[in-house]
C-alpha cells in the first residue's frame, strides 16, 4: 500500500473560483472538517495579504488539530532581494504555520518575459528561499509553477529549477500543471523523468482541469512516482477548477492500492464534499463523481433488471465506501444506521426509539424535497429529532410578528438609510410579551426584538451570538417568488451550531432559522 | 492528422440523465445542430421503445442532413432466437437509419448471471446479429458492453466476443467502459491488446465518468488505436455522466493532432454546448472545460500582471478556437483598455471620453470594495457608465417605500403563511404615483408595486420578466447586520441582463437591483 500524502488547497486556490468568498469562520470550520477527514496538509492562504488571512493564521494556531499540518502559501524571495530581507518570506515565517509552500518559476520565458530577470537569478531565488525557510525549521514545499509547459519549452532549465529546490532541502517538490492544458500521457512521462533525475526526492502534483483531465493527470503523476497530491474539495478553483482532491483520494484508495486517509475515513468523503460546498454557499453538482446525489443512482431502462441480479456490473465502487448511497437517497442520513449514529453525535439516543426511526427518515426526506438541508444545520436536526421523540418543549410561541422596512428618496446606490423595525408578540408559559427591535436590516430587527422579549426569562440568550447568515434561492429561475433557504450559525462560549429555515418569504425563512438557533441554544444551555 | 470519427449519444445515453427529458422537437433540433457542427454519427435511440422514438426515426428520415448519419440503437438478437425472427433487429432495420448500433455482452459473468445463458450462445447472438444487419446493407457498430471489466475477468472470452463481431463484418467495434470505473492506463493497455488482436478492425470507445476520468480514458483509447469516440454533449448521462464529447473533440483537435470536426467547425463548440444545455433546460456549468463562462476567466491576484505580459501562460488554448471568449472578471478592469473594451461590448463608446475613464475606474474600485460585483451585472455597469457620461436620465425617482411582512403563530417549519405588502411613492416627471403590491415575499411585493406605479408611463415594463434572484451575504461572520449583495436577472423578448444591489438591508439591496433592472430594460427599449 503506497502512502500518498494529501494537500488541500481549497482555502487558497479554491477561493479563486468565481462565486466563492469565504469568511474567517468558514475557513476555520473547513480546516476542522478536513482535519477530521485525515487530510495531511491544509493550505491556508497568503499569511499577509489582508486582515482576514492574518487573523486566520492567528486563530488556526490555537486550534487543536489532530492530524493535519497547516501550510502558509507564498512565493520565493523577490529578484535582487536576499531571503532574510524579503517581506514575503518573513510573513511566511511569522504566520506560525508548521509548513510553508513557495511558488517559483520553472518556465524560461516566464522568467524572462513575466518576471523580467535572468535564469540564473531565478535559480538563486529558488535555492536561497528554500534554504532560508528550511533553516527556520519549517517543512517546505516548492511549487514548481508552469512546470509542464516549462519542461516542454526548455527541459534543462525546468530540471535545473527543481534540482535547485531539491539541493536546498525542499521536503516536497510539487510539479504544477498551472494552465491545465497537459494530458495524462505527457504528465506521466515528465514526472517519471523528474523522479529519475532526483532520486529520493519527494515529488507532488498540482493540476487544473482545463482539458477535463485534472484527476487523470494527478493519477498519472502518482503512477510515475509522485507521492503528494494537491487538489481542492469538489475541484473548486478558478477557470474550470483544480483537480478534485476527493475524487483523486477515492480513485487512489479504491482503484490504485494507495492509502491517503484510509478506508475508515474515506466514508466521510460525501459528507466532506457536501459540507464544504454548503460552506461555500454552493451545492455539490448532482453528477459529481463519488459524492454527487446521482453518482450511484440508476434509471437506465437497459440496466434496471440487470442491476438487481448483478449490482457490481453497474457500480464501480460500493457507495457506502465513500459515504454515499445507491439510488435516489440524497442525504447522508439516508440509512437508519447512519441516522442513529448522527443522532448519537448530537447526544440523542435514537437506538431506544427503533419504532420512530422510519417516520423520522420520511420526514427528513420530505423536508429535503421542500428545500431544507440538514448538512450544515445540526441545531435544526436536533430539534427535529426531539420533536419526533416528544422531548421538545418550545421555550416560547409566536403570536405574530410584523416587520416594517422604510426607505426614503434615492440617495445613490451606496445608500444605507433604510430602517427596519420589527414588532413581535410572544408567549412564554402563560405570559405575553410584546417587544420591538430595530436593525439595519429586517432580520437584525427581528433578532433584536426576540432577544428583548425573552431575555428576562432566558438570560442564556445573551450568551448567544449570530456569527453567520447565508441565503440561498432555490429554483432561482422562478424569480422573486422562489423558495428561499436561510442558514444561520450561532455560537455561545462553548460551541457553535447551524440552523435552517425555508419559505417562499425570505423574512419568514430567516425567522424560522432564527427561532431554531435560539431554541437549540437554550436547549443546550439547559434552560 | 489522424481522422477520428465522432459518435454522439446525447439523445440516447444523455437522455438517461436524471433531470433530462427531451421532446421530439427537441431531439430533431439537436440533430440539426450536431449535423451542422460536423458530428459523424448521431445515435437517435431505440427505434421501437415508445411512440416518440418511432416518430423520431420517421421525422429524421425526412431531414436533409449534410454530414451526419443517424444510428438506431438496440441489442443483439435474444437468446435462442434467430436474427431473422428477432423483433428488436427487425425494428432496427425498420427504422430506416443508415447505421445501427447493437450492444452485446462480453463479460462472462454477465452472460451467465444476468443474461442466464451460455458463453457459446452469447457468441452466436453477436455473430449472427452482426452478419444479419450487414446483409441488410447497414453500417453496423458493435457496442461491447462492460468490455473492460469483462476483459479483466476473462480476457479470452472478452476477446472472443469482439472477434465474433469483427469476423461477422462489424464496421466498428466500440469498447464500452460501462460502469465508469476504469483508469486511463488500464484503458490504454486493453485497447492496445484488442487492436493487436484484430488488425485492420476499426475500434471505438465509450466511457462514463464515475472515476472522473471519462475524457482521459477516451483519449487513452485513441492513443492505443481507437478511431471512433463516443460521448454526449456536456457529458450529460446517467449517474455522473458520459465522456463529454465536446471536451474530447477539443482535446483531440488542439492537443493530439487529430481531426474530428475540423478547426473551422470547432469554433461552434461553445455554441453547441450552450444550445444543447438550453434545449435540455439546463445551463452549461460555469466551470465546464472549454465552453463554460469561467473557462477563460481570470481573477487570481498572483496572475493578474503576468497575464498581461504573457497570456499563453494562463490559457491552455485560444478561447476563440472553441468559440468562447477571454473574460477579465471586472475586478480586473483595473486597466483602462479593458474597461473601454468592456464598455464597447455594452454599446457605450468610452474612447471618446478619455478624460473620464480614470474617475470611472476609481468609482468601480470603490464600489467593489463596498461589496458590488459587476461580473454578472452588465445592466448595472452600463447604467454606471451612463451616469458618469451624463447620459443617464432616471425614468422615475423614489420618494419612499414601506414594506410590511406579517406573520402569525407558529405553524411549523414548512409554513408559507407570511404575507408581504409594499407601498411605494414614486415620481415620474412631475407626477406622483402611490402604489401598493402584495407578494409571497417582500421583494415580489416591491416588484409588483413598482410595476403598477409606472406601467402607464412605461408599458415596456410589461415585457420584462424577473427570471433569477440571487442573494449573497458578504462578511457573513458579522451575522444579520452583514452587507447583502443581491443580483437579479431580467429578460425581455430579445435579451437578458443582470443587475446588482448592495446594502446592509436585504430589502434595500433588492430594491436597488430591481430599480437597475427596470431602468436598464427601459433604456434598452428606448423608453
Amino acid at each position: 500500500m503506497t502512502r500518498i500524502f494529501t494537500y488541500d488547497s481549497t482555502l487558497r486556490d479554491g477561493e479563486q473560483s468565481e462565486g466563492i468568498a469565504l469568511s474567517l469562520e468558514d475557513k476555520l470550520r473547513i480546516v476542522e472538517r478536513l482535519d477530521a477527514f485525515g487530510v495531511d496538509f491544509i493550505e491556508g492562504g497568503y499569511p499577509a495579504s489582508n486582515p482576514k488571512d492574518i487573523a486566520f493564521f492567528e486563530r488556526v494556531r490555537a486550534m487543536p488539530l489532530k492530524h493535519a499540518s497547516i501550510a502558509a502559501f507564498g512565493s520565493t524571495c523577490k529578484k535582487g532581494v536576499a531571503p532574510e530581507d524579503d517581506q514575503g518570506l518573513a510573513d511566511l515565517v511569522g504566520s506560525g504555520a508548521p509548513a510553508v509552500t513557495i511558488v517559483g518559476k520553472t518556465w524560461d520565458e516566464q522568467v524572462t518575459r513575466a518576471l523580467l530577470t535572468t535564469l540564473d537569478e531565478n535559480l538563486r531565488m529558488i535555492r536561497e528561499s528554500v534554504a532560508y525557510l528550511k533553516a527556520q525549521g519549517l517543512r517546505v514545499v516548492f511549487d514548481a509553477e508552469h512546470f509542464f509547459d516549462g519542461y516542454k519549452a526548455n527541459p534543462d532549465f525546468a530540471l535545473a529549477c527543481v534540482r535547485a529546490a531539491s539541493e536546498a532541502g525542499a521536503d516536497s517538490i510539487d510539479l504544477c500543471e498551472t494552465n491545465g492544458g497537459a494530458l495524462p500521457h505527457e504528465v506521466e512521462e515528465i514526472v517519471r523523468t523528474v523522479a529519475e533525475a532526483l532520486p529520493g526526492q519527494q515529488l507532488g502534483i498540482h493540476c487544473h482541469d482545463d482539458s477535463g483531465c485534472a484527476v487523470a493527470n494527478t493519477l498519472a503523476a502518482v503512477r510515475a512516482g509522485a507521492t503528494q497530491v494537491q487538489g481542492t474539495v469538489n475541484g473548486f478553483g478558478e477557470r474550470v477548477g483544480n483537480a478534485d482532491l476527493l475524487t483523486v483520494i477515492a480513485d487512489l484508495e479504491l482503484k490504485m492500492g494507495c492509502t491517503c486517509v484510509g478506508a475508515e475515513n474515506l466514508r466521510q468523503l460525501t459528507g466532506v464534499s457536501q459540507f464544504v460546498a454548503a460552506t461555500c454557499n454552493l451545492s455539490v453538482p448532482t453528477h459529481h463523481p463519488y459524492t454527487g446525489a446521482s453518482a450511484f443512482a440508476h434509471k437506465g431502462g437497459l440496466h434496471a433488471s440487470a442491476i438487481a441480479r448483478f449490482p457490481e456490473a453497474y457500480e464501480h465502487a460500493r457507495p457506502e465506501s465513500v459515504g454515499n448511497t445507491q439510488r435516489m437517497l440524497v442525504s447522508e442520513l439516508a440509512g437508519k444506521a447512519s441516522l442513529v449514529a448522527k443522532a448519537a453525535s448530537l447526544g440523542i439516543d435514537l437506538a431506544a426509539h427503533q419504532d420512530k426511526t422510519q417516520a423520522i427518515l420520511d420526514d427528513i426526506k420530505a423536508r429535503e424535497a421542500a428545500g431544507y438541508s440538514y448538512e450544515v444545520a445540526d441545531g435544526s436536526l436536533a430539534l427535529l429529532l426531539q420533536r419526533h421523540l416528544g422531548a421538545y418543549r418550545p421555550h416560547f410561541t409566536l403570536e405574530s410578528f410584523r416587520v416594517i422596512v422604510d426607505d426614503h428618496e434615492d440617495t445613490g446606490a451606496l445608500a444605507k438609510d433604510a430602517m427596519s423595525e420589527a414588532t413581535i408578540k410572544i408567549h412564554v408559559d402563560d405570559q405575553r410579551f410584546v417587544a420591538t427591535g430595530e436593525g439595519a436590516g429586517p432580520v437584525g430587527a427581528l433578532d433584536n426584538a426576540l432577544r428583548m422579549a425573552i431575555t428576562a426569562f432566558y438570560p442564556a440568550v445573551n450568551e448567544m451570538e449570530l456569527v453567520d447568515f447565508k441565503v440561498r434561492i432555490l429554483d432561482e429561475n422562478v424569480g422573486t417568488d422562489a423558495i428561499t433557504r436561510v442558514v444561520i450559525t450561532t455560537r455561545d462560549s462553548s460551541a457553535s451550531w447551524g440552523t435552517v429555515g425555508v419559505s417562499e418569504n425570505i423574512i419568514e425563512a430567516s425567522w424560522n432559522a432564527l427561532v431554531d438557533s435560539i431554541e437549540y441554544g437554550l436547549m443546550r444551555a439547559g434552560a
